[in-house]
């Protein structure tokens, strides 16, 4: 009967035996199944799947190759796959024109005062800011493969660039080399970026837990709310390390006479008014562009105010003079040789990564909100390789996304919104920069903090607490270091505990004592089943994961502790003496040869005591591995068991009966 | 009902739903139960649990506590608990003793001339090896909790401690300080020990996997071997490093002058008597005995040889002198300040922990076999304590229980057989180290080249590569790593592919399209079982692995995948549009924000092509976490089937009866 046999079989596959359990049961006898073994693969197709599994398992951009048979169409496919502008350009229709425009002009007029921000957060010139927001959204409509999202530096990044930057070069003393640095930086954030995407190795930001995102976030958010202060209060001298207790001193230190009231008027009172735009667009989809028009509003009343109250002659700091005009190439500032390539090196991968998680992480939301797949690693290589083109054209790393939101609610049809608002930051650049010497430090240092008091995102967190307390932990780690030593070290303490978090959960996996579910076959955790009855005589475990050299030892020890407690308490109740361990390996997928060797322990370790060692319902993989490592032939082949309930039912039945 | 509803509801902690399909395909209809919630934890019950099964899974030190009333007999297990030999050594009797003083000799005869090997390795006088064997069984009788494991220093965690600090000091040039930077990293390495033990972190050392201390080992064996060709062959002028290019090249150099025929001829012979004996020992274990005293008796016979024939008059390099007498303490030669204390530190750390994976994988093979539970942090206690004292004691780190099978065949009974060897030893410090004065170093290289020989488990190697393709990777490194370069960078090979596996493993994994297998309600993989047939206008996928942050969007975009190809499919079969898509979340026993997130993404994906989203049998904590996330809710409970079965009927009755 080949369906029951492959049913049988395939019951091993299947995470339980209750299947066949309850046939048997119900008349249907499965104890007539052998356990079957998969057809064993080559070394070749072994290799060649993992590898497939290992890097084009979510998204196989050869797919679609295959499907096509002409050559032509092949190469125009590939065109598409790297410039997808190919793609939508095709359709592209007026009607789709008018929304991009008006989507362009909004970005345009929120990131402008963002962008010199973000640049004072990296200790940067104001105008490379806006050189960003100018080049980097023409490369992306050409390579970006989403079309919703806005690029442009963003604050975190931007915030992390200027503090790894600052710990080798003093912007201060030497500006031209730190820009330097910083150009360097940028150049290899990009390559690295741009590689990861090209081999395909675009899970590893995946190691940076969800958790771990939520704590740096908020952590660098009030970093930077911090950091802005000193605009906001008009101190002059404020401490250049970041964490919340020397900036809380140098506060409080210049509290009498450094404060400068017409700037905290000015600051307080915009802060005020973008707030509350913020808080309507919220509350009011429709009145969205209040929100997003509000920092240029902001910008442009504050400017004038200053400019004809002459309060920068009464000590309110104004962001003096913006270069005028287009950004001259910089490749040749870069560093290919010299110290100070190997920390460029350094600081542009972690900053790249930084950058690429935050990117990653808003374009995938954004996918899933319009239905479409994200290719991440065709993501990477457009904003790898928009960076090293930005690091010759005297820019620094670009985030990522930041403005999407916006750009999506202002109705963008196409990443052509893209382009039109880089046409109005070159105009800007070109014309208005100079109105900007008038405008006060303090508006922009609203605009940011409100920009980033977004990034604290409690939910997420209260969210995190109720779910996984662990998880909890990861993100207070995250947060706490970042807000009282610095943004690294915080990234680096995300980093660590989300990794050994995982360490951890491949070292303890959960076992469990079965026990009969009465009047059937059934068998099930007995701390959970009050009214499972244990079979006397028999002791039966199910180890929950796979069985790998983490755990392997864990599990054996787990499983004799199980059996003596298990021992102990049927003694106490007058049991026959125990005669069978029956271990369900049915959650069981994989196991390695430290699971084998653990294994065996288990068996040599029964066998002293005349306990027999019956395994029910291993998996196909792990069946076959049991297989060409001989442990079944130890064993026995008859002691491998379909189901818990064919081995009670073969090795003791007596004990069923009397159960 | 409520067995019957506990039955379904368990049927959710059960990987798989068939029992109940099954058993609805034979009258019992599972339809009527519900997806049971486990009892909500409280904070500090789910704190405790996490610890307890973190630190105390395998072995409570406390359990025997709990059951004991009295507190004078708590205090004595305590003791016991410590201190194993008032245990034992309360029924220790003549016969016992006879078993031990046999075994007790044997060994002290195959270690006196191995110690003086090893302390060769490690660059130290010779001496320094035998006070080893003198002092650390004394202290291991007292403290360690196995009792047939015979401790001394081992050849590998030699090497590497003399590699190690070679790197930091030329103990030619300054042999004093180069002592003393050994001194101070046994000294950490045993604080290093006692503190994993004593917070039971013991589980750390277990990040090594058996596949790459296979390789590790193996080729320190080779290098160790390598080594010995100074001496066997007579060579004068030697390489430092370790690497097999270097070695022989300093040997071809050194072949047409360098070579002492006489050291060649006496190192050969005794080489070849000694793997005679070996292999004598392996067949017949009866005159293991053989293999045991060759050692020494070939120490005495060379040595007589030499001394008769003046052979080192003609070049053949002779041990010279030993101390004699006693070890004098050395506490105050250990730096506790200045930079060798760091140096020192790191080398402890990193020599302790080998030493520590060495220790307890010998350990527990000599457990298993004897059938007792091996405490690994006990053990690790001892042996950190031991190291501890040793550091004062003029000795330095010592590896584990090379020597164990050995006094395990012996026949020894107890741990007393450690305290008759250090006699022995003992009595050989004061009295006959002289005599060693005109041993050849040839002879000791050919007793540590066949000693180490044994490392070479050239069979686990082959088991591995048929076992699992991957891990024989990780085996392989750490081997080539080893031989090519060093010690220490096949160390490090060995652990980054150890954890980048877990990594690995933890990122990807294995999902399955299933289909309904003929005249059942039962779902199982289409790929394993050719006759299962899909349901029309359903997709049915299963995760195969707890969903975290690591592969949460993995599961997602796989998951995505499965279903376009299989709607594609049944496109091709003009099947009815695709309108459900079933995710069997039987084998997912854990899930975390990112999971959470990802299945929402996942649920937004589908809603926008008017795909209903349905979960088959989540497991306990998966639903709670589930609920807490209020993702429930989003879906609707409804949503939430017991098993595929039922949700196949249930939502789409049709397709069943079509089927």
């Amino acid at each position: 009967m080949p369906r029951a046999v492959s049913d049988g079989g395939e019951n091993l596959n299947a995470s339980d035996g209750s299947g066949n359990q309850a046939l048997s049961h119900c008349g249907m006898d499965s104890s007539g199944y052998r356990v079957s073994f998969p057809p064993k693969k080559s070394l070749l197709e072994e290799f060649s799947d993992t590898v497939k599994d290992m890097f084009f398992a979510g998204d196989d951009p050869l797919r679609q190759y295959k499907e096509q048979p002409s050559w032509s169409k092949r190469v125009w496919l590939s065109l598409q796959h790297v410039f997808p502008v190919l793609e939508w350009g095709r359709h592209y229709t007026l009607g789709k024109f008018k929304g991009d425009f008006i989507a362009g002009l909004t970005i345009a007029s929120l990131c402008i005062p963002q962008d010199i921000g973000y640049s004072k957060l990296a200790n940067l010139p104001p105008e490379i800011g806006l050189y960003s927001s100018f080049v980097t959204p023409l490369i992306y409509t050409l390579m970006g493969s989403s079309r919703d999202l806005a690029i442009g530096p963003v604050a975190v990044v931007s915030l992390l660039l200027g503090s790894l930057l600052k710990n080798e070069i003093d912007p201060k003393k030497h500006p031209l080399e730190y820009q330097r640095l910083a150009f360097t930086a940028t150049f290899f954030a990009g390559i690295t970026q741009a590689a990861l995407g090209f081999f395909r190795l675009g899970f590893i930001i995946e190691f940076l837990s969800h958790a771990a995102i939520v704590g740096f976030m908020a952590g660098a958010a009030i970093t930077i709310a911090l950091q802005q202060l000193k605009g906001f209060l008009g101190i002059r001298t404020f401490t250049t390390s970041t964490d919340i207790v020397s900036v809380m001193k140098s506060i409080f230190k210049s509290a009498h006479h450094g404060w400068n009231w017409q700037t905290i008027l000015i600051g307080a009172s915009f802060l005020g008014f973008l707030l509350v735009t913020k808080y309507i667009g919220k509350k009011n989809k429709k009145l969205f562009w209040m929100s997003a028009t509000a920092p240029l509003i902001s910008v442009i009343i504050s400017t004038f105010f200053v400019y004809i109250t002459h309060a920068d002659k009464h000590g309110v700091a104004v962001v003096k003079n913006i270069e005028k005009g287009v950004n001259p190439p910089s490749a040749n500032l870069i560093y290919f040789s010299g110290p100070f390539l190997l920390k460029g090196f350094k600081i542009g991968v972690v900053a790249g990564l930084i950058a690429l998680t935050e990117a990653i992480a808003i374009g995938r939301t954004f996918a899933s909100m319009k239905d479409y797949q994200l290719d991440g690693n065709k993501e990477m290589m457009a904003l790898g390789t928009m960076n090293v083109i930005l690091s010759d054209k005297n820019l620094f790393i670009i985030g990522g996304f930041g403005r999407s939101a916006v750009n999506c609610m202002a109705g963008c049809k196409t990443a052509a919104s893209n382009i039109v608002m880089s046409i109005v930051v070159l105009l800007t650049l070109l014309f208005i920069t100079p109105l900007f010497k008038y405008t006060p430090n303090a508006i922009l240092s609203s605009i940011i903090i409100s920009a980033v008091l977004g990034l604290i995102d409690y939910k997420a967190a209260y969210l995190i607490w109720k779910v996984d307390k662990l998880d909890f932990l990861a993100c207070l780690g995250a947060f706490i270091g970042v807000v009282f030593s610095s943004v690294e070290y915080g990234l680096l303490i995300a980093v660590a505990i989300s990794i050994a978090k995982i360490l951890l959960q491949a070292t303890r996996p959960k076992t469990a004592l079965l026990g009969n579910l009465p009047r059937t076959t059934i068998y099930r955790n007995i701390e959970q089943y009050p009214d499972v009855t244990t079979v006397p005589g028999v002791v039966i475990v199910r180890v929950d994961s796979a069985i790998y050299f983490t755990n392997a030892n864990y599990v054996k020890e787990r499983t004799l502790r199980w059996f003596e407690e298990e021992e102990e308490r049927q003694r106490q109740q007058k049991f026959p003496q125990i005669e069978f361990l029956i271990v369900e390996l049915s959650p069981v997928v994989d196991i390695d040869t430290s699971g084998i060797h653990a294994l065996e322990e288990l068996f040599r370790t029964l066998e002293k005591r005349k306990i027999q060692l019956i395994l029910a319902n291993p998996g196909p993989t792990v069946i076959q591995k049991l297989r060409s490592a001989k442990f079944t032939e130890l064993i026995g082949e008859d002691r491998i068991s379909l189901t818990v309930g064919d081995a009670v039912k073969k090795f003791a039945p007596k004990a069923v009966d009397s159960v």
